[in-house]
């Protein structure tokens, strides 16, 4: 069983972190799942998950102070293992986990998934807790020099120490039992702890000796672009910025990193550009909002995921969303791009402009995109020598987003493209 | 007329460099040439090429206190254009340049390629020399901020500066005149200088306007791995390290440059491990030798090369080269690695084992290479998970430098292999 | 009362650490106070300091593993501060503290020192701890991304929290109790944690409020010199390299530190080259032997130290010391070159020589100290215009090791000095 | 002759690049020196230095584009030196160079000093050059690596190149021919390039050869912390700062600056803190202007400089100069500060408020500066404790900038301070 052979396209769902910061609740999570099984399932979209610190019992009280409570009081098992905080689930009172909110999400034919911070948690090691099935304790395989910058509640593991595989085995054990489809791992991707490297691989063996299929997605970015075989062999997807918002310099320095990372996409991996901030964002960071970017600039990103094919998953609050951000978000045309049979290569870019093509090998559908990455409408040229072709003239092509379809009359394809915009050509 | 469609296979040639220095005259270079010919080029070995320096006057004759006299006498047309130094390539007087030595080498059925350093002699910005075709003299294009760490022979020139594309487009002019087939740019490939990106687009679209195909290889490395889509899109080769000796820790760093970049080999895309000192070596830096590498060590050099489709430049001098290096070097069954049509991925690499596998779409052989990286013998399993495999029991296989052939009797492929050795099979 | 005003000369003492590592025993600290109080005391020896982990219960038991073991049980007392661990302090049980040992150290005519960590306990952090007199909890005031790089043991607490302050006031309180005379704190002096610059402020303020003169003395280096300022304002000695041991490469470093120090060293303000490693060493860490310096790398060692004014604390074990050490600590002559009226200055230092002067105030006394920092003897030529001087000539000078008195004969002074040895003069 | 002996208070003076940049005229530094000898000399200033490239003939010719014009040319004589350019300084014709304005200068009773770049013109490298006295040309002493990262006009030397002390001094010879009384050394004091250190101690023997004393002042900044011994042994002045202009940030920062390099202020030895650009500015940048400073900050700079004992440098043109800042300039009470018989050390700094004390040691006067950092008018409380004093009540104290004096009521020195301002007192 390979965790590879379980995506043949890009994971595609939802995740709690920006609306709800650390404070979702079983009901956010049910209400959000139960509008994805509506209206957003038949158009691929499946993943449910459960973001940062659903383990914490004081998680989101100290705002204004703090995003993660220094010591706060968290919920954990006689072996060392993190679970869910039950006044947030209350369907996990009573040693039940998150096994009653994944059934339910199963049933709706959705997967589940949860968000984990590397390493032990920082008490156990402290208080010198059980490991299942051996006779460790946490303090002997938890590293004291091993934290993360910015969470308090974890020590990394000593990869050599004994009983450290055994650690992570019994936590995805414990998930597997749940039924969890989807791990987002933080505090690993870029590798800030000299342990990470190791700790990924402890996570893939881990997900292996589970028996359970689940896709593994590190976090935060960037990734590092000399560790690609190492992400590529042991995990599905890896961040490859930091953690991405509503700004349009974070969606325009995006195209750098794609750049960087289109050779490494491919059926199981995928290079991730983090959750998609659509619609109503912030409630739990006291920032409550409609996105702040322009419907320029949404079509925009997603015109650059798709191509790419990186996950998607959506950052806006599931329930309040309006139609507009539904229908970008349903394009068949648009999200036809994620199939592993596309390769996108990046063709040009430069301050004001860049240009991405992909190509199906099945069907044979040419895509081009061309991306605006200046503030004013300007008309962009694109040569056909840049696709390696002789001239544009007499070719058709369908605009993905208008839907509309024209022949074009000249050599080079000449477009008119809004400030922050982009068009999306199939042809 | 597209440059990535000159090669179907990475380059394999000869360069002067690992035997001459910079001291190599045409009598060297026929020499070589006439070997090659004779020897090597029925199996696909075609470049001869004449690195560093051929414009330097007195270039070898202190080496005790320098490599690269500073401010030296060099040969430079009315142009700003550099010219061989007649003393030592005599075909060259008259002003015919490198192109009797050129035709030369075309006439044995093989290609010629020449060094070159980026940007514009130091002497003509400080001469105000003029450039072809234009008003404008040296002293407008020339960097005077922008030179090399090691060599002091030009400023890099200014890539907005009007007349500098002009510069780059008549050296090419006059190489195309020549007949060259390849150049080798130093000072660029690792962009030392601000505008050494410029530069590298700018040596390319001299090409163009050439109208005469030449490969652009580019020095010295590390190449930037952030980089790879300049490289990919306006060069063909580009080094992934720094310059290669015989000596094995430079060979063992080479793994983890080639995990970094094997992304990125395509049909006129290699990434350059750089020439291969086999041989006679050194003789020109006041050292001369046979190479320092054992046998073993040497097949784990062309294995990797191959493996990894590394373009393939001979260091040593050829006419000097004996048996045991002449058919390490002409391995059919071992050059047939190097097919467009093969695909490598390494699958596994800790400090004692590397792995590597590579695949002909066409005819279906598989390809693995087994690197033993520690000091001893030591016996290596490879378990069949590792290519996705249920078994190797019953497959039958060949190892390709000793030419045996055996079928597998185990679940594991069990092999001894010497330190610092490698075992090549097909199956 | 200024702290300042503690010191008019560098202090003089014995540290525990070079032969104990973290497992020295009351009874080790008395046998050396005695031996001090005895042979060493009216040289100036004054300070008997008892170094890390006296708090640690398991201290040095798994010393083949860690140095500190992690999460080991360490004495604490109900307001979050650390007690000796009375297995090896036996006069502290029943809440005495160290003033039992203080107390004795007293009676003998020494002042006692401590080795204190930078921070609070984790485990007061993580079981929610009281701080003396305020409402506040340790995990209020802890920091949990300040940790030390190198010990498992502390956070940094957060210099703005209300009763970080009021934490360091407690423990200064109770050390003031005591008797404590001279502290040493650990994992600040190099400002590795951001907060460690205000944290030595706050050592300083939590001193001023207990009412008790102790000196301050910061560690480990190398300090940082362009906070040459906050370290005079707040503290009385401050390491400039990192741990010192009896290694020549250690002990010529220190003469680059010197140099970029010297303007700093002033009445109680004293840049520290570290514990002398001189007789007996390394018995808590498993490599008990005779210092590996030879007795002229010893000479230069003492003579470099006594110039610069650093503090002198003894790492050797006193009750093992041999008489020519012995000696070698309590030559009169040379530890005149502490007092607060010499002022020393670097006047030469390449790859072989060093040289330095020295001038006392009042009585008039020239030091000049000739360093062969070359592995063989050399002779070495002192010109006159070096010290601003017209001639040695009929100059009479003593050399302070060997007690020899001459009158130079030459304008320059010429002396023979042995390899990585010094010789010392006064005039 | 000591170079250290020359000068008893920092240097005083003028020089041209702050309002003429390049591009000034002997009639340009003519009446600079005539306004110092009527209106400033009797204050101490005596001062004037002709700033970079003295010696280009097209200087500010093409400033739009360049500051300095890459391979422009320039004046040399036979032995590779440089010479004024006689179309802006003729009395500098027939070989003269600046032997007439040095006398003009002398004869209005000041000091006459000239800006040079480190190394040699890269021209007389590149033409072969002779040196004074010797067989050495100038390609065989010129490093074609050591170029300065911001002017083109010069190498680096080789120190160890036989002839390169001879160059040096080949060129001091010249300057003490003149009668040049002060050296500012360009592209040397940070030490960018590798030999730069050397080359400090090449220049400092190179004044000693010559049999003048010339005060040797290092640019540009931030002059290094840790190599304070190199710079106080062979230099009177180095720059702690990169160029300072009339901008509030660069200003505040300066008191950083000033912290850092208090211990290393003595007679001779002066860290540098840059022209005061004060009155009318940046004509020769295309930007005449009044000092954007307000006359608050004007007030700081010149308090801080002051007690601080920075060489002053007046940067504005003195012919434009107003009363206001005339006066500013003139105030003995503030320069008496400057003595080598003060002592300055700073007190207190924070982000809002800074602190300075200085002691004359021979009058007995103390000095307080209280610096408000902030942009707006506060009250500060000086505490007496700050000073090691009991009390601030009846002490009286003069105020230097208005001249009031007063007699303190209280214990604390309670003062109302001006955003961005100053007061001084001397009690």
């Amino acid at each position: 069983m390979s965790v590879k052979s379980l995506s043949d396209t890009p994971p595609m769902g939802w995740n709690s972190y920006d609306y709800y910061d650390t404070a979702v609740t079983e009901r956010d999570i049910r209400a959000n799942a139960e509008y994805m099984a509506k209206h957003l399932k038949e158009f691929g979209w499946e993943y449910i998950v459960v973001d940062i610190q659903w383990y914490a019992t004081d998680a989101g009280t100290r705002r204004d102070q703090y995003q993660y409570i220094p010591f706060g009081k968290i919920e954990m098992d006689e072996y060392s293992r993190l679970l869910p905080c039950p006044d947030r689930f209350p369907s996990s009172v009573g040693g039940h986990g998150f096994k009653p909110l994944a059934d339910y999400i199963h049933e709706l034919g959705l997967k589940f998934g949860i968000h984990i911070m590397r390493g032990i948690p920082r008490i156990a090691a402290h208080s010198c807790s059980n490991i299942l099935n051996t006779d460790i304790t946490a303090d002997m395989i938890s590293d004291p020099y091993s934290i993360c910058s910015w969470n308090p509640d974890m020590y990394g593991v000593i990869p050599q120490a004994e009983g450290a595989q055994a650690y992570y085995n019994s936590v995805f054990q414990l998930y597997a039992q749940w039924g969890v489809d989807f791990i987002k791992c933080d505090d690993i991707c870029r590798m800030d702890a000299p342990s990470a490297k190791d700790e990924i691989r402890m996570l893939h063996e881990a997900i292996i000796n589970s028996g359970r299929q689940m896709v593994l997605s590190l976090s935060p970015g960037p990734a590092r672009l000399e560790e690609a075989w190492h992400y590529e062999t042991y995990a599905n997807m890896w961040r490859i910025t930091d953690d991405f918002w509503d700004d349009w310099h974070l969606l325009k320095q995006m195209f750098e990193r794609c750049e960087h990372w289109q050779n490494h996409v491919s059926a199981g991996n995928y290079p991730d550009c983090d959750m998609l901030p659509v619609g109503m964002l912030g409630k739990g960071f006291g920032n409550e909002r409609q996105t702040r970017f322009t419907k320029e600039e949404q079509i925009t990103m997603l015109t650059l995921w798709c191509m790419f094919r990186s996950p998607l998953m959506i950052g806006g609050e599931l329930t309040l969303m309006d139609e507009w951000t539904r229908n970008l978000l349903t394009n068949p045309d648009v999200l036809a791009l994620l199939s592993d049979d596309c390769k996108a290569t990046q063709l040009f870019r430069n301050a004001q402009t860049c240009i991405w093509h992909s190509y199906h090998r099945i069907n044979g559908f040419n895509y081009l995109a061309v991306f605006n990455l200046s503030g004013n409408e300007r008309e962009i040229a694109v040569p056909p020598c840049l696709l390696n072709q002789e001239d544009f003239k007499m070719i058709c092509l369908k605009e993905l987003w208008t839907g509309e379809t024209f022949t074009c009359s000249t050599k080079n394809l000449n477009i008119r493209v809004p400030g922050h915009g982009a068009s999306l050509y199939r042809f």
